[in-house]
């Protein structure tokens, strides 16, 4: 099975007690609409590559943690979307969750999700229960406080905000988090992982902002220029454009470079760099490639 | 060490990280706000006071399930004060989350608390292994869907809604989590304490009723005859006041009675019994007593 399809498959078992038929139908419909369709899927695709290059012994635990990480990200978005803070009308080409279903169910599916994301990580106490706690405690510190992305939505909160902490809770947080569980999940050892996601995470982040500069609305589902809207620190504002791409081309060398010796080490960090298309705006993804 | 102190203890160890010098300050503090000081802490007292019941064999497992079950508690409550539910501008006789932080802080931290509870959890795994995967079960029951207190408050979202499916999801969901996680903490048979915690969630919710049409607001600590005011489903309206309070006595004599053999089944029961009493309001605790 490809890894698009393993992911698609998790996900829907991952929010199939929200659907049960006794569950309340508007929240079910609302957790659906945060997960499906997805977007580009990037965090758990790249937990199933570590795993996968780790040798993937155990795939169910490996798909839990993919799918819990990705449920993570769907209730960031949920959340972060809501009028208290970006007050964003379109997410992935369709309205926001709030925007369909109200704010209330849109808090209430943000809940869900993070309680979600927990209970695919139980479904491998059965096969795997060695591996449950250092995958508990990977998506615990990736989701919440002190480093997670619930803080890193808090620091928007802050007067004084450090923008390298502020940027690694937010977005660095879940990249970190899918390469090290990928590893717990496939049984190997974990820290050298760490640095391969946070230079992703890094990465990952001045391709956002890169796109929020020059990309078009149809192709991101979103709309741009909020960066400047809104006065966010922006490595393309900060950087200029042609800076921002040298910096996310020298920050995907490095991460491939910190890809630890394992069996699926090659196939990994071709992956990297092909994957690097996929994150730029198609007008400059020829050049980063 | 009495159970007050233990469960205020445990609450302290199990928010410590959203406290750690690199968080958000104001998320700590809106996540302090949300959890000191304390209601009634009705559900870890049950937790404690079953797991008593079953021998307490390992009271750091015990001290984790109570929190989380009251980290549960205090999200559910910071998230339906927020003015897309009730707009509450008190609780436990000081502002709301939203009202003293905001509305972004209060959404935030309502996302950090359910990240605790299970956080909370996985501490269990050095004391506990075996006990943890049933545990994260019968927290991530209790806090979901289709049967927890975040689809308890989807319902409300509903135009048709089964009033015993409502009830049981936003009310009785904890407390039948709270003597059922207290029976898996003590490595006891938790399948007979299922019963109980329905009865005392039935009766906990009816009492809730009555305080909101007779009660000072001073005593209770928020605004009372909001039921009426938000059309509200109302044991008290539903079977006039005398009537509720037969119902409540009925069914705390159900709780008592569902209590299985066990070597504190006697004090147990006592302790269901006397803490009756803090349920009502003082003009008409004497009578159910």
């Amino acid at each position: 099975m490809d890894a698009g399809t393993r992911i698609e498959e998790a996900l829907a078992t991952a929010i199939a007690a929200v659907e049960d038929p006794s569950a309340p139908p508007g929240l079910a419909a609302a957790v659906r609409h945060a997960v499906f369709p997805g977007g580009a899927r990037i965090r758990p695709r790249l937990c199933l590559a570590v795993a996968q290059a780790c040798g993937d012994d155990a795939p169910p635990v490996t798909d839990a943690a993919a799918a819990a990480i990705e449920l993570l990200h769907c209730a960031s978005l949920v959340h972060d979307d809501l009028p208290c803070f970006d007050d964003a009308e379109v997410r992935r080409g369709r309205p926001s969750v709030h925007r369909q279903f109200g704010e209330a169910l849109a808090v209430l599916a943000g809940d869900a999700l993070i309680v979600l994301a927990f209970q695919a990580l139980v479904r491998v106490a059965e096969t795997s229960p060695l591996r449950l706690p250092a995958l508990l405690l990977v998506v615990g510190r990736c989701a919440g406080a002190p480093a997670g992305i619930v803080a890193g939505q808090a620091w928007e909160c802050e007067r004084q905000v450090v923008l390298a902490d502020y940027q690694r809770a937010k977005t660095g947080a879940l990249f970190v988090a899918a390469t090290v569980a990928g590893a717990v999940a496939a049984g190997a050892e974990s820290d050298p992982w760490r640095a391969v996601g946070e230079r992703l995470g890094e990465a990952y982040q001045i391709a956002d902002d890169i796109r929020d500069v020059v990309a078009h609305p149809e192709e991101i589902g979103k709309p741009v220029g909020r960066d400047a809207v809104l006065d966010r620190p922006s490595a393309a504002r900060q950087l200029g454009l042609h800076g921002a791409v040298t910096r996310f081309e020298e920050l995907l060398g490095n991460a491939a470079g910190a890809v630890p010796a394992c069996a699926g080490a090659a196939a990994l960090r071709a992956l990297i760099q092909s994957e690097a298309a996929r994150l730029l705006p198609k007008n400059l993804a020829r050049r980063a490639a």
